[in-house]
């Protein structure tokens, strides 16, 4: 047996631990409360997969579009310093000649002469042979493009190559020009864009870690170079502040700093920022700061100027910037990590999902006490009708005795269940249950949601 | 001159009125319009352009952000019969054959012997020549698969191929069987979902009316077949209700019943939703009832049965489905269409956006009368940090006289302009200009957001 667990789950249930891989254990449970419960599919899954790609059921979809408002909210809306972009995921492969994704975005790929299994090079032990046939006559080993290619146009040539973006970034990057002609917004200013990424990964891994469609959310921060440290403080500082917001305690996150010989030969300062995902701790995200390494790219390959110039009448320049990047996978992957609890009440195994009150995809459950009394169910129905009505998402169940609803309330991280009984019938209250201290207060119906908002 | 616009534009700039083709001038006014004030770039602009691509700027994303919210509310938020679900665009190619794009998702194409020109054969007169070079030699009609067509995984070759999906429909029947072992919901429930659809047009035209890359918002409804008149209609009704609340008149709105002839041979009614776009009337959404084609098609494809199980316990039966199918991109030119408007006012030209308060991308613009007087300023600035507390979008501007303030808003549709003057400082009032009416009110401040929720 393991004895303890790493993950912040509560012990007690050694006959489902595995003394060997505890931690890949948990990524199991979250993965299995995924697919039942409908947060996240395999994608394609009744054609048996495609690999690398993953299907947000409903919950799943509400979270996604939770932890992107709440990122949206924090970094654009509420700051004076942040403009949003939302640009085509097929670009110009200028684009990716500019930033250097055609010759270098690339991992080593290595075959199998005997079974032709292709691995990646860096991530298997040669000498042991193929993890497939165990032969252990290689190939060469070659650059693999990461970037998905396709044909646009009605002629299918070499001119007519177009690839998915590897990462949105360059989609702000083309955009600077416009944005600042539309809005000449007084420097340091943030482009921020929230979209699809595609990367034709050689091993996709780790459930949605590790896929080829994933979804980015990035700000290119543009910046006066003198003025770069301080910039790049206040934007990690924000960066831990959002985390916090959506309940990632601390313990769990680690700032590494990427040294010299690690870091992109253009950037003076990169940070990881790691987290203790169920698989080890792995790049949550990352701070970058890139110089002027695009801006001056998109000079030379398009031959437009991507100078700034100062209200202030000095000489134009090109802005540094500095780049954080979050996945919006792993941001979640991170939360339900996080959020996935398992304890006991009344001796039996329960599953919760504390996720956050502001992101949980349901935030009430209705229910009458007994499906078979008009009464109750009357009662209930109205008091549902009227949350809705509230714009915050209610879900109704009236299946099964009301302890299994509790249950099935937890796993999908529902805050406050509401249960109409008898007594509702006498004195207009109602029973509200709390998810993670299970604990139930009787609230006046008409002070409901004024006592759900405390 | 044209005399009349039909366009509801206020008559008076003859000087830019066009004789011939007045409709495809608003459309250039609107394009010059979303392009200047940062709605909606060219895509890859920088680069000269990718075809069929465009990119939002900040006003865009907001203006899209709203509406595709708005249309999640109205149809899947407030509603107890629809789920969401979120699917990755890349999947198994499997999906295409059972749905039958693989071999019938194509336009016929047609090459110019002498120039090489591809062209849609549907969309030239063959016997006037070669639109490019005037020849008049043509070779063989071929069919175009409009698929973007890519691989996916290390190797490249006939099984690695996949598609980037061309609708987001099969996204929705793929999940069918998942969504229902996770929420098992009554007959008849919808599922929803938002999201980038890719076609190869062999010619894009007319802005983003037709695009190689396109965002849409769909409804599978599933139903038992025997209701599917009732459903067809509620589904219309609700659409026709969606469309008023983002300010599309009636007026402008044309229901087409398509006919037996030219519709799917599975579809037994199919409604068109034409609107009078400046480019003419043309489909801004369609409503289709395809029987079980679909689930049947995967029955068929994947082996797996695609049934539902009455909760009365009467037989399984595969459900029919009625798909109500919106493009963003499409709703965007109406809605555009329909808020672009020019009048004069003292006797100069004024362009306004009149675009409903609730999908606006600003809602609130404050202005210090005078930038060169602190006092104001800082009183100003008080209103704007409160305002943008409130979550609404809210800009600053005190550049220029306040009257070329006043125009600038109206351009990007901000429906109130709230100015601080000297007489502010003296009784605590603030002056609020209405878009619309360009009348202005004085209000107190303290009662400004209750005011303007008003």
């Amino acid at each position: 047996m393991s004895g303890e667990r790493k993950t912040g789950l509560v012990l007690g249930f050694s006959e489902r631990d595995c003394s060997f891989c505890d931690k890949i254990f948990l990524m199991e449970e979250i993965i299995s409360l995924c697919k039942r419960r409908g947060f996240i599919y395999q994608g394609s899954e009744i054609y048996g997969g495609l690999a690398g790609t993953w299907d947000y059921g409903p919950l799943g979809v509400a979270l996604k579009r939770n932890i992107i408002r709440e990122w949206w909210k924090f970094f654009v809306d509420s700051r004076d310093d942040m403009l949003g972009v939302d640009a085509a995921i097929l670009m110009n492969p200028k684009t990716w000649v500019a930033s250097g994704h055609t010759t270098t975005f690339s991992d080593p790929l290595i075959e199998c002469e005997d079974c032709h299994g292709r691995f990646r090079a860096d991530k298997i032990d040669l000498d042991a042979g193929c993890p497939t046939c165990g032969a252990k006559t290689w190939g060469e080993i070659r650059q693999f493009n990461m970037m998905f290619e396709t044909n646009v146009g009605p002629v299918r040539d070499e001119d007519s190559v177009a690839y998915l973006r590897p990462e949105t970034a360059q989609g702000i990057f083309t955009n600077f020009k416009n944005v600042v002609d539309s809005f000449y917004p007084d420097l340091p200013f943030g482009i921020a864009q929230v979209g699809k990424a595609f990367r034709n990964e050689i091993s996709p891994r780790d459930f949605v870690f590790r896929s080829r469609e994933f979804e980015q959310m990035e700000i290119e921060y543009f910046i006066d170079p003198t003025t770069w440290e301080e910039n790049f403080e206040k934007l990690l500082g924000l960066t831990h502040e959002f985390l916090s917001q959506v309940g990632l305690p601390t313990t769990k996150i680690h700032e590494l700093e990427v040294p010299d010989s690690e870091r992109a030969h253009y950037s003076k300062r990169t940070v990881d920022i790691e987290f203790d995902f169920p698989i080890g701790r792995e790049e949550l995200l990352g701070i970058a700061y890139r110089t002027d390494f695009d801006l001056k790219n998109i000079e030379r390959e398009s031959g437009k100027k991507m100078e700034y110039r100062p209200k202030d009448g000095s000489a134009p320049f090109v802005p540094h910037v500095i780049e954080p990047s979050f996945g919006v996978e792993r941001l979640i992957m991170a939360i339900l990590t996080v959020a996935y609890q398992e304890d006991k009440i009344d001796g039996e195994r329960r599953i919760a999902l504390k996720l956050p009150e502001h992101i949980a995809p349901i935030k009430y459950l209705v229910s009458p006490l007994l499906k078979n009394k008009p009464e109750l169910v009357t009662r209930a129905r109205e008091i549902y009708d009227n949350l809705k009505t509230t714009g915050e998402p209610v879900m109704w169940d009236d299946s099964g005795n009301i302890g299994k609803r509790y249950r099935r309330a937890d796993e999908i991280g529902i805050p406050h269940c509401i249960v109409v009984d008898f007594t509702t019938l006498e004195d207009d209250t109602v029973t509200v249950r709390d998810r993670d201290t299970t604990k139930q207060v009787r609230v006046k119906i008409k002070e409901l949601t004024n006592v759900l908002n405390d």
